[in-house]
């Protein structure tokens, strides 16, 4: 397929109609950023989850984690959420109305950000005004990075002539804003029966902090040694305004995320080495290597606790947006924490005979990302000489309905013989019986859902038990022994 | 092992030093309430979450969804739980500090209990009398009854009297409390950047509205007709004030949730089917059937929506507690979301070409719960002539660890061929090699966590390539071709 621009629209209308993925509450109108998968989306996402689950930690150096979703406040404070997971925030004085500076960002059109940037570079000087200007002339195709960079100058110098350029979107004074504020993105609720500070906690923001606090009862448990890493799969939420691109950047969201712990003078190798395990696994799982690539992070870019950090990035319809993250943190986690919790995290080097804080890499994916990802590069529609099928390439793996069972017609023993192969597949495999429509029909449906094998039962079936299998992909037919059907297909699935 | 009532505190020290279960952000002083899944309890919870998962929805009649945590406000208006999903709450005249009823109800001494009842009986008239009276001599047996009950009869006439006999926690002081307000279980946050009322969300009591609001959704898309079932597995947050029993009553946990919708002339016929199969799927995995029990409700302790209710009880070293309800909702849940969105819900008979709203059947199941209940009912303490074995009697299919790979010796070629083994199955299976002390204390470790099956390599298998297999609860040996072992574990483990 050449057109990719209007492929979002497709998958977010093929997603609802097939029942991958919702809108949250839909009958009530939806709540903005929280998606709902349907029966296609749950087993789509549960399989990618089992996937990322067994690569990471049927080895015998990773350990696993299922941490909950509220801990103590303390975790981030020490993790400095508290303190700077902020975004910035700006009331109109004329209205009264309040916006997070994103959200005015993304409603200026590209033209008069251009214009604002080529008037700041007139005020700004050094660092600065290189980074303005490397965006001339681009603020068209570098949107969501120009639209972040210009979020990042509100903590600069430059913010009043920024305000200055800004139209309240409720009442349209012009530079009426008051200076940004600092808001946190956190979710924040009450633990017992009185709203209060004392009794404030949070919903938390990354699912990393429950594996960082759990370190040593794992390794006590485990009686590993480092270099061992955790792995933990997990909703994390974020108070964002600024939802959009479906399930890119949603309110509610779930993490894959593996910590790895290392002697410091190891980082670089295996950061290195999760660097290129992780791309391969989004390529093994069969995503297109012309859509992925890394983006490495420049070091004045780096997030403060980080020595080296990269994106694996997919191309979107958008743009190309992160899907995973290595991260060399160093020991800035496990510092923070033996700093606020006043326990010891250090290991013992058995080599130098002293104690260290081991060093973290940190691999960190969205799940609901990769999802999205998996969806949109597997999507395609074929010319079939004049007829357009509509397929989804998804590697078996994570197809959720596994195989069709389609009696050619409804009658002469077919059906009998269909529910007898379903049956038997249904206890190891989620798949699909159907027998309305012609048979091209049912076969478009599978291929529009990513079902990789589809099983014909005709008359000759009846008459030496054989049965056709098509593959997806290939559109390709064989004729098996219905015998075996198990074999075959535990084989083709694996 | 013939005494239980230790149980308890034994699997609580097993869970933490094995790594089945820590309490949440424990370096913190822990979060009451909420507790963290360590590697062996994330492996077993995914382990039975797939089975339950499996069962649930690899059959024709029943899809698969897993809906967001944060769901549109009205959701809990339509559904009640903002106005009834609540617990009553007095304060302290004196010292103003604030208690919800059940916490200091569990303060007071059984002895204290029977007093108060005594009192109340003397008072109380018609039904209250008869039932107060039900509880004569039992309140020590039937603790959690009773304090049920008692928190009740805040709602009644006979509140005052209750009042007059309590003494505050805090500061001593009797008969000081105000009445009894509503406090509302549910946790709440604000969406957006602005802490009012009209922003105001909640963490999802249950799983069970995710799947209402979706129904016609997943019809659609699944082209389901009436009987069909919806299920999920999802997290779930009340705002406890009396967390207690380790697992059995948490702030966070996992619901396992099926709504099945049926014509409601059908309504006893598969309230009838799934109670059955719900309490297989318990047996078939092992649990004790001595330990199980239906536990019906009586009609007028029936919830508000529903015509017929019970509970499968487990028999807990507390006591028996409910681990899942199946309940008939009638057509409460649909008519109400009919009334709050103005949407239709209703389906179409084709037999009485009448509009109708599909009744639903819910099988309701705490993850949580099930995989404390199956700690509990696998625990044993066997004694081996002197020696006791801790054993964890685990369905192969939830245990964490499938097989030990144990080189009988360090050398001679052993820890190579354990390592080829290893390197084999563990593309398949959680397995642990471990070679450190005698192979007896290693076989007693994965006793302990119940890997059913221990693989040895010894001098002998160096010779005619064999290996011996020892199955967990029997203890017995079996000797078998290296090669044979993948097909011999797959065999048992599936």
């Amino acid at each position: 397929m050449k057109n990719k621009s209007d492929v979002l629209e497709k998958i977010i209308s093929l997603a609802k109609r097939k029942g991958f993925v919702y809108q949250s509450s839909e009958i009530y109108g939806g709540l903005n950023g929280c998606y709902d998968y349907g029966p296609l989306g749950s087993e789509m996402l549960r399989n990618l989850k089992d996937e990322w689950w067994k690569f990471m930690t049927y080895r015998e150096d990773v350990e696993g984690l299922d941490a909950s979703i509220l801990m103590s406040p303390e975790v981030w404070v020490a993790s400095g959420h508290v303190e700077n997971f902020t975004d910035p925030m700006i009331d109109c004085k004329a209205c009264k109305a309040r916006f997070r500076v994103d959200y005015l960002i993304d409603q200026i059109a590209a033209k008069k950000k251009s214009k604002m940037l080529e008037a700041l570079s007139t005020v700004a000087s050094g660092d600065l005004k290189t980074r303005i200007d490397s965006f001339s002339g681009q603020v068209e195709t570098k949107t969501e990075e120009v639209n972040d960079f210009i979020v990042d100058l509100f903590e600069t110098e430059l913010a009043d002539n920024l305000i200055a350029e800004l139209n309240c979107p409720t009442c349209g004074n012009k530079g009426s804003f008051t200076s940004a504020r600092k808001f946190n993105l956190m979710f924040k609720t009450f633990l017992g029966p009185v709203e209060e500070t004392g009794s404030t906690i949070y919903l938390r923001p990354e699912t990393a902090q429950g594996i960082f606090v759990n370190f040593l009862n794992v390794q006590n448990a485990s009686r590993q040694k480092v270099p061992f890493g955790i792995a933990q799969i997990g909703k994390a939420f974020r108070n964002e305004i600024n939802t959009r691109y479906f399930l890119f950047r949603t309110r509610e969201f779930e993490q894959m995320e593996m910590q790895y712990f290392v002697k410091p003078s190891e980082d670089k190798q295996y950061f290195d080495y999760w660097k290129s395990m992780r791309m391969d696994w989004f390529k093994n799982l069969g995503m297109n290597p012309d859509n992925l690539r890394y983006h490495d992070h420049p070091a004045n870019k780096l997030a403060h606790y980080a020595k080296e950090a990269t994106d694996i990035e997919y191309l979107f319809p958008f743009g190309w947006g992160e899907i995973e993250g290595i991260h060399n943190r160093t020991d800035f986690d496990l510092a923070r924490h033996e700093q606020f919790s006043k326990k010891s995290l250090s290991n013992f080097d058995d080599d130098t005979k002293e104690k260290f804080l081991p060093y973290i890499i940190e691999t960190s994916a969205g799940a609901s990302r990769s999802f999205m990802a998996f969806l949109i590069d597997s999507y395609d529609e074929e010319d079939l000489g004049g007829e357009v099928r509509t397929v989804l390439h998804l590697n078996p793996k994570l197809a959720p309905v596994k195989a069709a069972i389609l009696p050619l017609v409804n009658k002469d023993g077919m059906p009998e013989f269909a529910k007898k192969i379903e049956a038997e597949l249904r206890t190891k495999y989620k798949v699909f019986y159907d027998d309305k429509a012609a048979i091209g029909r049912r076969y478009r449906r599978m291929d529009e859902i990513g079902t990789p094998y589809a099983i014909t039962i005709d008359t000759q079936t009846l008459e030496d038990n054989s049965v056709t299998v098509r593959e997806r992909d290939s559109m390709e037919q064989i004729r098996i022994d219905a015998s075996k059907l198990p074999g075959y297909l535990a084989e083709k699935l694996v």
